[in-house]
């Protein structure tokens, strides 16, 4: 069953009318019809099995067949990334991540930071089209981006990888599975003094081993060694 | 220090010339001068430390000041996928593999596969660049398109990853070191005959967890679970 995606269609109804452009799309381009069944995704737990009652290419109407609830997981996966000066390489995380079971992103604006600004719009894109496809209930939250100083004081505990050479914990001891962010610097690290902030707040420096990694990579090592650790 | 990449810098030289592309890389692109300091790296252990000796924009000569050799760690992480119809799916994934700790790779030619040939020189490409940025030693094999027959014939023992209903072991609990390449079927899966002579054959068939992942994802995923086993 083919997979789409709308925020708006509202519980406990039997029907609902896509927007003019999800319309276009699924009977324009995909040239579905009347009777054709498709999913939909509220990115809020629920799947509604749906069938096609009248394939207008502004205002298509569903009838909605099924609706299938899934309770949020309560462990969290929450990356907090510098974004990368080229926008594919954070693209692509957040895709990647969102696949393996990432809970919330956040950009990170650091002192070393490559970007002063980031649209958010290209990543929820993406996070929605990774979460069509691996069939994932919940559209993680991605937050703009916010200053380092701004994040600690919104979150007073979390793990920081950082490149110096300081003693660091291994990511698997100290991780939890709740309320705690994990933090990746841009490509010029974090400044110390964010990482003195940071330590000072009570936030644990880990390692994610020895190779250098690219940002989007260790994001991404981070993301999944966390998802090992949770379990499926 | 800015690494380089050639393989043909012959041990216990005392100088040596770049080929005529990297010499223009180096000199006219990069614009380096006589006495700039380069790192040069053969892939197979060795990190020489140039000095240059004469900018020469055909034929940069360079003064060998020392030889560093790393032995290779006897660990292998020998992921053989077929490859995607969507070639930067592929290239990203080699690249992230080899920044990751990959040893090996295969191109994988199965039944339900995507491509029926691939050039292996841009794979090649991103090795080579992201063994510089993760300041590897040494340059991962990537062996050409193999049948799925001749990959059987030619490793006895190896993991599957496949995404039939049947039973399954963790992956952390089977994958060895050696002598154990990961195998990782196309976006159509491996086909069922294809599962059926793996498993004949001894291969243990692994899950990667629940969430529905790319070819390309699954792969990374494998890659860096074998990485966080064998440690760092």
């Amino acid at each position: 069953m083919r997979l789409f995606y709308d925020p708006n269609i509202a519980p406990n109804t039997s029907s609902h009318q896509l927007s003019e452009e999800e319309s276009k799309h699924i009977v324009r381009v995909l040239r579905s019809q009347v009777g054709d069944t498709i999913g939909i995704l509220d990115g809020k737990g629920h799947l509604y099995t749906c069938e096609i009652a009248d394939a207008h290419p502004k205002r298509c109407l569903l009838n909605i067949v099924n609706a299938d609830f899934e309770t949020q997981s309560e462990s969290e996966i929450h990356i907090a990334v510098a974004p990368t000066k080229q926008m594919e390489r954070i693209e692509w995380f957040v895709e990647k991540a969102v696949e393996i079971g990432a809970t919330k992103f956040t950009l990170l604006d650091c002192k070393n930071g490559e970007r002063a600004r980031i649209k958010t719009d290209r990543l929820i894109k993406k996070a929605i089209s990774a979460m069509k496809q691996s069939q994932r209930r919940y559209l993680p939250e991605i937050v703009e981006l916010t200053s380092f100083q701004d994040f600690l004081k919104a979150h007073p505990f979390g793990l920081l990888a950082h490149c110096y050479k300081e003693e660091k914990k291994d990511f698997s001891e100290v991780f939890q599975s709740k309320d705690c962010p994990i933090l990746i610097g841009p490509e010029g690290d974090f400044s110390e003094s964010e990482v003195q902030q940071a330590l000072e707040q009570g936030y644990i420096a880990v390692t994610l081993g020895t190779n250098r990694l690219r940002t989007e990579t260790a994001a991404l090592y981070a993301c999944m060694q966390a998802k090992l650790l949770i379990g499926t």
